[in-house]
């Protein structure tokens, strides 16, 4: 064996190692909290004969990080050359807690292998302070797997909000109500259901005082007999006329956070900063129309009735488009019988960022 | 062998004698042509020993029915005592040409076998008339192939009008075009192709003076080339607003329908009586909306395009629905991806009569 065959496998042997680890890294991960502000972060600390030292992960907002737990469990002295395997990039952001990537440092840790870079404006940089640190720092480790482990967590941070579903259900010809108003039910039970399995996979979900004044929702996940389902999206109400102390939504579970004014982004910004990372907007019209126009949709959830209404209340209202050119185009992800109903799952076509 | 069980040999032998003739018939019928107001009907005479001694077929409005066509070949007296096997119940009324019943029973046939009730509300009654004059009728052999082979003149005589199919494409929010009313093009070239597939296999093609005088359309059934098709829907117009003389239209390969006035009843059945049996109506919104009010569409073509235009275009107006439960409801028959687009295929809901 040459002396560059031999590095070659040392790199190899390192790299499945490395590997292995991260898998464990991954499953202490798995114990932290999957809603919140903050991602679910894993971390191992070993000798440089492989022999882990220390477990640590990350509990949600305003407790340890992952690498600062796992340090947390050794002696003063005892990380001293060790390796650090840890999901996510090390921070480099003064929060609530200092940045991993000092405390990292101040334990002479000599190696940090990580797996998915943090794409967060703040927290990001952690890789390279270390470097600059003198230690040896390898990123890309198992990537896909812990990318799908955070894809909504990243997503948020790539975006700058959550994601944003906005739902409807109309008639074919895009109606969602009658002339005077009613449209109890214009899709059938297997429609409602899936409607009301997404609310449980939402974080939050979201109407205009136009929808709470006229039918003062409960917006409630619920099962077929209307219990409630487990999980439950945080109610958000939108628009400047207030909240009546009688409305449904106070008997939800959770608070409502209601913002008294049309400034979607700012709305968004501040449901990212409370942790929601999926928000279902489930109308009207205006609310639905204001998201689309803003370009502020992830995807579309479109439920059609097998039925024609005709008349003035239309699912969509005005989006902006002048000219054919400007119609907001999609793409077709799923199409689905629900019933005698039929689900359209779409995503906008030519988007600049997202998924 | 007792005597019951060769009169029921006799039965049986006789009803696939009957089939065989009958499928004769059939192909018969085929030779006329397959469009306008009379149906394809085939007509075969047989002596007793079942030799057959004369053919004939209806060729179209003006000239003599199968019977009488068949009944022309004979010498005066060869068909006393012969049976008639015609694909059609023998018409009872007197229209350009006599009643065939009569022509039968002045020709001394002693036996007619027909496969499909005549459904007209004048031409019907030929069945009993031949029994009245002591004939031995059989109706409903090999009934389910010709009913199949009428099925479009069948549809028209039991409606009392053509079939009407209502056509229109929109964006997934109802919408047919922009606020500045550009259209072009709202679904792909797949779904193009497909509508102009099913104008060449329609008798006649409607739009409104609107659409006449914003788009000026052809009305004709072309290919991706902008060809003719070999069949031609002949051009209608509705509406009290003049056609332009410089109208496209003009230049159909068929000379346009007009029908200055709003009586679609009206026009269907002047329609029907120029042989009309399958109508297309193209839009736009105010005339479609019209055939839906009046509950005059026996199906639906709704092209839909992945894409949300908002605004005031729309394809379907007012529909005289006040209430949810006045809303049409329709039956999803067929559901096909078109290129990017979606077709649904359907049908109204409990309708009184029709398919
Ligand atoms: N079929 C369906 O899927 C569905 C779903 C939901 C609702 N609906 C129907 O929709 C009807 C209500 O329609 P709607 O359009 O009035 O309801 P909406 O969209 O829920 O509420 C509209 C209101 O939201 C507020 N708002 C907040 N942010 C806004 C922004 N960026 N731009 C504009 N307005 C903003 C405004 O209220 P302020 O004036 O208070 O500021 C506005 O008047 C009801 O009849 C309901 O049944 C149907
Ligand atoms: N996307 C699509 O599938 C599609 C298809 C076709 C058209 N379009 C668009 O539709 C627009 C035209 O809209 P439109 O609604 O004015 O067109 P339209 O429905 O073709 O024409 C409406 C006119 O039809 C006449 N009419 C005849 N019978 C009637 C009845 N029973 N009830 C009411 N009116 C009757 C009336 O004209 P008089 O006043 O002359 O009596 C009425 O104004 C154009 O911009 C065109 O591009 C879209």
């Amino acid at each position: 064996m040459t002396a560059n065959e031999a590095a070659r496998d040392r790199t190899a042997e390192r790299r499945s190692d490395d590997e292995t680890l991260m898998r464990a890294a991954l499953r202490l991960a798995a114990n932290g909290p999957a809603r919140g502000v903050n991602p679910r972060v894993g971390c191992v600390i070993v000798d440089a004969a492989g022999r882990v030292l220390a477990e640590g992960w990350h509990r949600g907002a305003g407790t340890a990080h992952a690498e600062v737990d796992a340090l947390s469990k050794l002696q003063p002295g005892q990380a001293r050359g060790a390796t650090a395997i840890v999901t996510l990039e090390p921070c480099n952001h003064t929060g609530r807690t200092g940045p991993c990537s000092e405390a990292l440092i101040a334990a002479g840790v000599g190696r940090v292998v990580y797996a998915v870079s943090d794409p967060g404006q703040h927290s990001g940089g952690g890789a390279r302070r270390l470097r600059e640190a003198g230690i040896d720092v390898s990123g890309g480790v198992l990537a896909e797997e812990v990318e799908a482990f955070l894809a909504d967590w990243l997503e948020v941070a790539r975006l700058g909000r959550p994601h944003v579903t906005v739902k409807w259900a109309s008639s074919l010809d895009g109606r969602t109500a009658a002339a005077d108003g009613s449209s109890r039910w214009i899709t059938g039970p297997e429609a409602r259901a899936d409607v009301h399995r997404r609310r449980a996979a939402s974080d939050a979900i979201a109407v205009g005082t136009g929808t709470l004044l006229a039918d003062d929702p409960a917006l409630t996940a619920r099962d077929e007999n209307g219990g409630l389902l487990p999980e439950q999206p945080v109610p958000v109400v939108l628009g400047e006329r207030a909240v009546p102390a009688t409305a449904r939504v106070h008997e939800h579970p959770l608070d409502a956070i209601v913002f008294a004014h049309h400034d979607l982004a700012a709305a968004l910004h501040e449901l990212k900063e409370r942790g929601i990372r999926r928000l279902f907007v489930e109308g009207g019209p205006t609310l639905a129309s204001a998201f689309v126009a803003a370009g502020l949709v992830d995807d579309y959830l479109i439920y059609l009735a097998p039925a024609l209404l005709g008349g003035d209340r239309l699912a969509i209202g005005d989006i902006g488009v002048a000219t054919i050119g400007e119609g907001r185009r999609l793409h077709i992800d799923r199409l689905e019988r629900l019933g005698d109903d039929l689900l359209i799952v779409a995503t906008p076509l030519g988007r600049a960022e997202g998924n």
